[in-house]
């Protein structure tokens, strides 16, 4: 007797559960090297992470997964394409299709160059030297070029890679909403530099002893809604959020004694993840409809919380003056005003992950475009650092000093991540524009962040935008939360608003 | 082609390294559950643990480990018992043999019925009512009873339980050593209560902040040599050692502010456990060769570490000094007399976990008696807190006032840990005689000790113990070192040197 479609589905879930608690494990196995490994350690992780992934990958792959997929398309049962069970068969199709149009060679070649290729640009990067480095960022393009074809695509190759990190987005999009953006964006900084108006820089870079940071950023993050009874807050190197499944999310941070922005900012972005991951829905946990949508959405998470909320004035009226009594020798002489002017001032810098809220976008933008050259085959690895430079020049009217502080900055490309950078701009893209429609919805928000309330907020977020899971692509998620596709002019209004009375604009 | 003898054996230590590796990634999983997981976690935890449990469990008892094994065995590959491709067929099979025998059903149901068994349990112990855990324990052993049928024995079905902890250790032979042993540790027991003789028990009373005992407990643990390169110290509920894999052993503990030995001398007693991981060979790792060989050889390490170095003369002349530096409110007024009659004194009481070096061994022949009994049928549930309560009275003269202190103190049976309890005893008796030989084999330890190094015991034990692996059985490697079979004497004398001057015996 043939099986029905409802229990095909069964076994597709029943295998598809199987295959996300095993990813978790390696979460798990992920989050612990980077929080305790001993040093001694590393080599066995690494070959831990290696079987999981080949089992996990193995799970996916699997022909019997291809079989039930089959089996449940087309029957009524995903007649709706935004009930559960089609919304879980089409995600899951879509990463059964990406997993096997890639050629096994093509995988392992690429982990084998990746591994190798992140060393030497490690050490490329310590002695300013991109000459070390060009050869294996040829080698990643080629193969990345192989894998967009393999995995195929309509209108650009570009968007084979764009869609692992931001599903169903294209690059001619992307460009457009960038372009716009760039617009308006580069005339504010300008006017911001020509105001001559600059914040005291001393103020955060005093005493902050880090047993204070770390009691005062862990309270903050509670304030806003992380749960720690499903959650902890951990030192690293590299900060991360962690979503290891229902119950158990992670975020860490680390401390600058002489700096306050670094690890409360941190705690507050890594903690805006973590709303996302602990705001899920539970009962479809380790499918589709229980995981995060895209790369964007998220970013868009922790933006919301870290910017938005909190370098914002209500927020402070809250917090500083609890913060002047955690810090007191670093803040006791210190006004509210010149504070909020600290945490929010706009200097063009060269390094993207110091960048304030206004420029940041600028390295994004610089970063997409040469990227899309790279795969497109406009620009050739050898002319990285002269087209860097260039484009930088153009956006910011400075010239990096050496590849440091120019090209070879960022780990993405040496691990292969091509497609993933344009997603942190779209992440404050979105943040701005879901922000914008919560102020709608829900009236005086600024009113709550004075008395330290953030629940309607979080509720908000966790209704429209972490229970629904992939239910939607995220310009779907866009269009139906705001009413319109995503755009440039929610940030924009935002920052104007932001910087016109601190720069006197 | 037929393959050859080599290439069956490469395939079959690939997939056994294979196997090996997702049981350490468990390992990191169950370390982390009692270190770190967020309460709300469980629940995915032990969705992820059944998961690994599962493959694992597929990995080893797949046909074609069967038909590797058969394709190796009897050539002459193997030819040599003791070279390193015969030890490793020789404990695969023993793993594969004992995995296959047990029906499926029948490893199911020990799993449903031994979860349910330990909520049951720590309720009934914490009401102090046998009779809710009765039927659960009539269960278990006829489970238990089953599995043994199902693995099989020579002589006695406890043996077949026995063989998972201690392979090679028969009933028979304990029950001798174990015999001699109680022979002559009741009548020291009893002349060192009729010395009427006390120790001051306050001396560890007294407030041991926490930090410094984490400072204090880890600077030991790497005094006697555990890499902490190659490990960390944690805190947890219930202490152990997880010897996750190369470069990676964790040691655990808990603090209480106001009593001195229990994080000390659990610290030493891991960091025992642990020094036995960080010695065994890492070119093995992930095979039997590079396997500990026993719960019982283990044990030794832990006790050899935390009693036989740890509570003696020699270790404290080193120590004592910077204790009293460290903690000065509790021991500036305290000599180093008065402490080492304080760590070693001896004094029956009703909990295992608190018992001293002598009484220990009691509770340990105790319970090895009664489980007997049980698996071999000449003891029912439901008379155990009789039997308990009887044997308790012949041992120790007293009679436990309920049976949260008497029958129903131990986790181990509800969680299915029958044939386990011996190996604690084994260790004690295994450390006195590896000690033994070693003072012998090395000259002044004491002396060493007295300076604070290490180094030459541990690299006895590094040498002798841990670098074996599995080579040998427990009973051989034991003849093999110290050229006698297990004794009960050199713990007996062990015993009677320390208490003689303490107790004036």
């Amino acid at each position: 007797m043939p099986r029905s479609a409802d229990q095909a589905y069964a076994e597709l879930i029943r295998r598809f559960k199987d295959y996300s608690t095993l990813g978790s494990c390696a979460a798990v196995l992920g989050w612990d090297e980077r929080v305790n490994l001993p040093r001694q350690g590393a080599g066995h992780r690494a070959e831990q992470m290696a079987l999981l992934a080949r089992l996990t990958h193995d799970m996916l792959v699997a022909p019997v997964i291809g079989e039930l997929l089959t089996e449940v398309e087309g029957t009524t049962l995903v007649g709706d394409r935004e009930s559960v069970p089609a919304v879980n068969v089409r995600e899951i199709r879509r990463l059964y299709d990406r997993a096997v149009k890639l050629p096994a060679e093509l995988v392992a070649e690429l982990a084998r160059v990746t591994t190798h290729a992140q060393q030497v640009w490690q050490e490329a990067r310590q002695k300013h030297e991109f000459a070390a480095f060009q050869p294996w960022l040829e080698k990643i393009v080629a193969l990345k070029r192989q894998e967009a074809q393999a995995i195929g695509y309509k209108e650009a190759p570009y968007d084979a890679l764009l869609d692992e990190y931001e599903p169903g987005a294209t690059a001619r999009e992307i460009t457009q909403v960038f372009a716009a953006l760039r617009a308006d964006l580069v005339p504010l900084i300008a006017a911001i530099a020509a105001s001559g108006r600059q914040a005291r820089q001393d103020i955060l870079e005093r005493d902050y002893p880090v047993d204070r940071q770390q009691v005062f950023g862990q309270a903050a993050a509670a304030a806003i809604g992380f749960d720690f009874g499903a959650g902890r807050l951990d030192r690293t190197t590299h900060p991360f959020c962690s979503g290891i499944g229902p119950g158990d999310c992670r975020i860490t941070t680390r401390y600058n004694p002489r700096y306050f922005n670094e690890a409360f900012f941190g705690i507050l972005h890594e903690a805006g993840h973590g709303l996302y991951e602990q705001g899920l829905a539970r009962e479809h946990a380790g499918t589709p409809m229980g995981s995060a949508v895209s790369l964007g959405i998220h970013e868009s998470q922790s933006r919301l919380w870290e910017n938005q909320v909190g370098r914002g004035r209500p927020f402070w009226e809250h917090f500083f003056p609890r913060a002047r009594q955690v810090f007191l020798d670093a803040l006791h002489n210190i006004s509210l005003d010149d504070f909020l002017f600290t945490i929010n001032q706009v200097r063009p810098s060269f390094i993207r992950v110091e960048a304030d809220e206004a420029t940041y976008n600028l390295h994004i933008i610089l970063r997409f475009e040469l990227e899309q050259g790279l795969i497109g085959g406009d620009l050739q690895a050898a002319d990285m650092p002269g087209a860097w430079d260039e484009k930088f020049r153009q956006l910011f009217g400075l010239t990096p000093p050496d590849s440091a502080l120019g090209c070879l900055q960022d780990i993405h490309w040496s691990g292969g991540g091509i497609g993933y950078f344009p997603t942190y701009t779209l992440g404050n893209l979105y943040a701005a524009q879901f922000m914008e429609q919560a102020r709608h919805d829900l009236g005086d928000l600024d009113g709550d962040f004075r008395q330290g309330r953030f629940d309607w907020l979080k509720g908000w977020l966790n209704d429209k935008i972490h229970r629904p899971g992939m239910r939607w692509t995220p310009g779907e998620l866009c269009r139906r939360i705001t009413g319109k596709p995503l755009s440039h002019q929610p940030l924009l209004a935002y920052l104007r608003q932001k910087y016109a009375p601190l720069y006197h604009l």
